[in-house]
């Protein structure tokens, strides 16, 4: 046993346990750098070779298990992509506390300063696809058309919401807590009999017939470019009856025409490209009537960066988190009035929590459905997101805006607030 | 009588009321120009010459009298800085509603399209002081140290807060609304006893009595570079029996030093300058625990634009109402989480006309300490702040914020809410 800089314990291999070559003098000394970038997560690492390494002065959260040379080289030139590639091919593994590991990771990567080289090239690697009407089409389709049946098998049952849920209430299940959030977002755009709603990005229509069912609106058109999501959403509001309120619109947001009460967006905005952001306030400019309310909830962040390089390419092509600054692009254009900005990031958390522990319930079905690689990749997904939102490297902004003249706005936001239970 | 281009009545003299010259051609035609530029507000315009002009298709609100050609010259050349001095002056008289003259003609400015020559002039002309330590002094001082006296008559008694009250109940009094502002603010800090708060830029010390008195806190580090509002605040603060649990520091902000569990900034980043923010920033990164709470709490725009030019002149010296976008640059620098962003500016309007009757019922002791051009300056002022908040160009927001990592954060702000009766 010997002890690098402290905080590293490189432990031989068990007599005979040594496979496909020892580790060699560089490799070792890259793997101490990226512990050390990463700020020696408390984990312990076994190679091929038998051989473990102990980081961090903390007992360990979890246990890196690296099948193969190769594994560990990419791991090593660039640990953000290629170690979701090698646990989803199962040449990596991770024994314990998968959230708490890439939380750990996570933050020591968060940490690398912005202007290093090695920063850089993350960066340019990681650019995500651009959004243009073609591109956002084709970015769409790779993440939503994987099919419904599988995102059935672990989001709520009921509204297929597969943005953040509100947790007013400890414990809730995860049905209670989206409608909650249904809930929540009504209330914000004080949607009222009769409204016209447009919605950008509509998911399975979730918000939609939610809307129709219990608050009394006229109609929401609601647009999205994803095929297998508007078929599914078509056949439940026929099924639910309410064809007539509702009108799906297979398009882009950025084709919208004629006039609404309310504007909202839910978990489209990651998908829009910051450069489109002015373009999304002259939709909104165009559409909103006098006195309207909007809504913008998005994944965001504290300060601008690129999406994890991972699921960029592997799971969200196109996808950015932007900052409020960069979101107020939408708004500042046109002069909307920002009333209200809620950070809901802990409730996204919960969320993933709720979606992995179903997700998991769920994987001999996933895996019939697809294979193994696709089982790890998305579980590994789910926690890293989860971990992002947990350790404050996402954000889930919910953004109120009106016109600027409108006096009409409610003095404060009480009315979110109405029916539910004081804590004692 | 005759009409040009359908919104403007130009009315002859009565005979025998001519008196220093009649208009010229110019002169009118300057003025047919900008009563459109103002989008013919609904007035009536009377000039020295005993002539009348009726401007709009709609009853008119207020009659504006000019009571000599320079007024009517100065006004044409530069509407929004020579109005104030010439209104204050006595040479030009609003007769009707202030506020609702006001209004109409600030719309009418605001709506100059951003790169026309006249509105890049006026930028030019309005562009504000620089914010160095000694810059923000004289500026400070400027307005803050009129004197205890002039404030103490208009502002609420019990806790003198010259910002934007809150009103979560129609018909309250200025000072119940000042005191629900300070409840609020402590409630969104999630202020709890031993404390130690920081406040940057403390006004005459009422949110820090305030919490002294009704929250428990162990300590409240009170900046202010005004001398006569720390005095004040001192002599306030003895006579209270507070002063072990207040240090007023008559220093500016950017000298703090020490660290805090709550940062909180009411009425100050007006006065920053957006070259600045990331200065702020730097303080509050150096103060702030982890585990703590800030909250900014400010004057803001729905898009940039310049400081009314005659406020900024005359009444306050450096002053900027900067939009989210730019209050961002205080958070995003150093990775803070924004939690919370509420709108409040119509209680700024209600504020200010609470203000404002207090004013006028106070104007022959105010003529007394200064003189009827003081009294009709701060009366335009008022009137005019109003007339902004109300007409939706000018914004408050107050923005609560974290440590990006700190997981203590509330779920929801149910806990602003506690204990006020739900409207019926």
């Amino acid at each position: 046993m010997d002890r690098e800089e402290g905080h590293l314990q490189f432990q031989p291999a068990a007599a005979g346990t040594v496979g496909r070559g020892a580790i060699t003098a560089i490799e070792r000394s890259m793997l101490s750098k990226l512990l050390e970038v990463c700020g020696y997560p408390p984990i312990r690492i076994a190679l091929w070779t038998g051989q473990e390494i102990a980081s961090g002065d903390q007992p360990p959260i979890a246990r890196l298990v690296i099948h193969d040379r190769g594994a560990l080289l990419r791991m090593l030139v660039n640990p953000e992509l290629f170690t979701g590639d090698d646990y989803s091919a199962g040449r990596i593994d991770v024994e314990g506390d998968l959230v708490g590991f890439l939380d750990s990771v996570y933050l020591g990567l968060d940490a690398l300063p912005d202007k290093s080289a090695k920063a850089r090239f993350l960066r340019w690697l990681n650019r995500p696809r651009p959004n243009t009407l073609a591109g956002s089409k084709a970015n769409i389709q790779h993440h939503y058309d994987l099919g419904n049946d599988f995102y059935q098998l672990w989001l709520d049952t009921a509204r297929m919401q597969y943005t953040c849920a509100y947790y007013p209430r400890p414990g809730m299940s995860i049905e209670e807590a989206q409608i909650a959030k249904l809930d929540h977002v009504a209330r914000k755009l004080q949607i009222k009999p009769g409204d016209v709603v447009y919605e950008a990005g509509c998911g399975w229509g979730g918000l939609a017939r939610h809307l129709a069912q219990n608050y009394g609106v006229a109609k929401v058109r609601a647009y999205n470019i994803s095929q297998e999501q508007v078929k599914f959403a078509r056949e439940r509001t026929q099924a639910e009856g309410l064809s007539d309120r509702i009108e799906y619109v297979l398009d882009d947001y950025r084709n919208m025409d004629g006039k609404c009460d309310a504007f909202v967006s839910i978990g489209m905005l990651e998908h829009v490209g910051v450069d489109n952001y002015p373009a999304l306030g002259d939709v909104i400019e165009r559409v909103l009537k006098p006195g309207g309310r909007g809504l913008i909830h998005s994944i965001g962040r504290n300060r601008a960066a690129p999406m994890n390089a991972w699921i960029e390419k592997r799971i969200f092509p196109g996808a950015y988190p932007a900052t409020l600054a960069e979101m107020m692009a939408i708004f500042e254009g046109h002069e909307f009035s920002v009333l209200d900005v809620e950070n809901l990031r802990l409730h996204y958390a919960a969320t993933l929590q709720a979606w992995l522990d179903r997700y998991e319930q769920h994987t001999d079905e996933i895996r019939r459905m697809y294979d193994e690689r696709f089982v790890r990749m998305w579980r590994l997904y789910l926690a890293g997101s989860k971990a992002s939102f947990l350790m404050g490297s996402l954000q889930l902004f919910q953004i109120v805006f009106a016109r600027p003249r409108d006096n009409t706005v409610p003095m404060s936001r009480e009315h979110l607030y109405p029916a539910s239970p004081k804590p004692s």
